[in-house]
């Protein structure tokens, strides 16, 4: 019994202990979890400072309605829908000026519809007498939004307007089922109209005059940083792969050797900036109608070219096991392919950049074709004939997957041409090179002595357009699918 | 001047005849707009006939709630605030329980805190005085809207809890402002959380009482499908990559090998869904804390799978220029490799589908890590040498992505061991294989010898969860690592 008591004194004095240990160390983690939150929002506002501009507009538009809201004068006018106008601003304000036009008018709009046929179908219920009605507005209830309900189901509108399906369904139930007299109906359709244009325009208005934030000017930046990753990774390639490993320093170290994994998964930020590009008026250097769809192809074609150098990656983390000897063989070859491939993506993004035409990404290309054109005739001479095959393997597929990545870049600088064109790219001034000539002629010459062999994987991706400009992307690669 | 007045008059009459072909020939394309558009229609429901119960449960739980709404005894004891339960209806409904469950959460809890915290912004602000009143009002209304956007930013928020922050920035806003008295707003709060109770409630047991659709079973299933899609690529290539030409037949047209590009780019609705499962109860076969985590690792790995089987697919599509004669030397051992790999993945995917313990996967896993290890004696071997290197590339090219691809179907079996381990699967009963015992040691061999080379890209995809589960991570890539 005492023995038991003691034992039980012991684990409580030992479970004191312990927790006064937690208790002394809380306010250590607690300081070491603000510290790491407070890292967190400095990082968050650093990356991009247009966030830190954007809550203090969203802050400003409330507090402008809110005021509307608040005076007396105005609450007589517009009673409780006013909070309408609040609620709008809240639910429309979005970090670009496209997400934020593309919400308000599609509340707006669907507004107004729905709003139009909620009065019909309230004055249609209104005249089947008294058990009627409910048994009838039931009705079109349900029938308007189980079908609202699925058409939000399609891509298209999915992508487009599916905010705009959601308050018509909203706004109809409100206003058929609203038991008011038509008129009053009316007043209320009325009201809570002016106070959504209230709402939204005053987000429209802060949205585009205070740093605005153009979606299409992310998409347009995007495309062209996504391939200055692209090049700066195949630039750095070479010099990496081949760098013998008596060098010391560990591989992958460099963090622009890392970069490009952001594109692998890319697509549906790209699509979305595109989505609202469209409902962008026109801005600075882009026009109102000017060709998003042609960005989402480049982005598309980017992807691949990143799936392949997501490939040739493997291979640098990979202890080498091809011998020296075979890799000296090939080595300036390769260097030059990806160096010329990584510098014409580079020349191809500043073009995209500056909005120029990319006529100086052209040497590049060129050059990088006639590498690989050399290392074709090299792989063709009898020079490998006494070594393993088995060591030669990790080379060849770094210089097969080489000869995809030049092929790639081809597609990509014929895209930005389509693009530039769509675009009306500024042409460059008078400082022509030599063999400007000879170059124009890019277009037409067949590249089919140049590569070992192409591998063009047709995207499968549901490119939106795709289908609008399947003439152009299917003859580009029939070009190349040698 | 008659010349002219003739001329004019052919080119009206020729306006007109135009005019009239185009309306002539309006119903047809009308008709043809709207059979294309049921068509579409019809196909939407036939991909996932859960869409038109999902459109059905919609308009169920509106019709329900709005005559909830309509009815003068319920409208005495709610007033305006009843539409606040239409608008919740119409809001928080969505397609899957998980998506319902956190919205509904989100909705209600944000309403709960900002409602305190905006009755006592209102207390305080009027506790300063008719001047003071809105400019204090003011300063919360702007602080509280700038400080809660510039959280959404978070990342982690913004996947779970971005509609509660915006719901919490207009309860807050809605109720400080509102110019009531103290006693008036406690009691618009009261109407106003209860109202949004009785609409998140009828959504929720509409949602999970009929038909429910799992996020979690979506993300199970989904998982499992996308690897059996690769299996059925692998189980097919050998056949499709080595037949001869001369068989006529084009061999693009299985569509059984184009299904793996969608899961090239399934990132974000494996995540959505993971999100989304977080949040339902146990159901089914799941339970409550299903490591969904593991899922999201287990789809990383099939995408990277499906990286490397995007470049085999290219030498599909390309013309073969590899001499049938190197060809045949390893076709046998590919074959193998390619059907294993493929069958080993198939068997997982059933594993998971079913949920019993992956070991039926274990044989083919062996084989084609044997078929590595021939691959490679016949590489090392001197059959080689009087060939024409540049014709060999292709193929050995396809035999290196084979190998990766192997070592990819190992580390997916690996994870889907975890995920089995965790999820507690059934183990598989009585029909034990002859060679079990031996099989059981897979876990303790070391790879070493098996394989010809090994590209593992560690991913950089920023799997959440990856921290928590950094160990055994680590210690598979490490295994691998050679």
């Amino acid at each position: 019994m005492e023995f038991t008591e003691s034992a039980s004194q012991e684990k409580a004095s030992g479970l004191f202990a312990r927790f006064w240990l937690r208790l002394k160390a809380l306010p250590d983690k607690l300081n070491a979890k603000v510290v790491e939150a407070a890292g967190k929002t400095i990082k968050l506002g650093r990356d991009d400072p247009r966030r830190i501009i954007h809550s203090i507009k969203v802050g400003l538009a409330l507090t402008f309605v809110s005021i509307f809201y608040y005076y007396r004068p105005l609450y007589d006018n517009f009673g409780v829908s006013a909070m309408w106008a609040v609620m709008t601003v809240v639910v429309v304000f979005e970090f670009s000026v496209g997400a934020t036009l593309g919400k308000g008018l599609n509340r707006g709009l669907a507004t107004l519809v729905a709003g139009a046929l909620g009065v019909g179908a309230h004055h249609l219920a209104s005249l089947s007498g008294e058990i009627g009605e409910p048994i009838l507005l039931g009705i079109f209830v349900f029938l308007q939004a189980a079908i609202s309900t699925f058409i939000r189901f399609f891509p298209k509108i999915k992508a487009r307007y599916d905010y705009g399906m959601l308050i018509f369904i909203l706004t109809f139930s409100l206003i058929s089922v609203s038991g008011f007299r038509d008129d009053e109906i009316l007043k209320l359709a009325h009201k809570r109209l002016s106070t959504v244009i209230i709402g939204g325009s005053a987000c429209l208005i802060i949205s585009i005059l205070v740093c605005p934030v153009w979606a299409g000017e992310d998409l347009h930046n995007l495309i062209a940083a996504n391939m200055e990753k692209l090049g700066n990774f195949l630039e750095g390639f070479g010099n990496e792969y081949f760098k013998t490993s008596e060098d010391g320093e560990s591989k992958d170290e460099k963090s622009f050797m890392k970069e490009y994994k952001s594109i692998l998964s890319s697509k549906s930020s790209e699509e979305s900036l595109a989505n609202f590009a469209r409902w962008e008026p026109g801005h600075g250097r882009f026009q109102f109608r000017h060709p998003w769809q042609k960005y989402l192809q480049i982005g598309t074609l980017n992807r691949q070219c990143a799936y392949r150098i997501d490939a040739l990656n493997g291979y640098l983390n990979t202890e080498i096991q091809a011998s020296s000897e075979i890799r000296n063989k090939i080595e300036e070859v390769c260097k030059e392919m990806s160096l010329e491939s990584g510098k014409a993506l580079k020349a191809l993004a500043l073009a995209i950049k500056t909005m120029s035409q990319p006529s100086s990404a052209d040497p590049h290309i060129e050059n990088s074709k006639s590498s690989a054109k050399k290392l074709n005739s090299l792989l063709k001479s009898g020079l490998w004939e006494d070594t393993d095959l088995l060591a030669v393997i990790p080379v060849a597929t770094v210089a097969s997957l080489l000869i995809d990545v030049v092929n790639c870049t081809e597609r990509i600088a014929e895209s930005v041409y389509e693009l530039a064109s769509a675009a009306k790219f500024k042409s460059v001034d008078a400082t022509v090179s030599p063999d400007k000539s000879e170059l124009g002629q890019r277009e037409n010459a067949k590249p089919k002595d140049v590569v070992a062999h192409v591998v063009i994987t047709v995207s499968d991706e549901s490119t939106p357009g795709a289908s609008e400009n399947g003439n152009s992307s299917n003859t580009a690669a029939g070009r190349h699918n040698l």
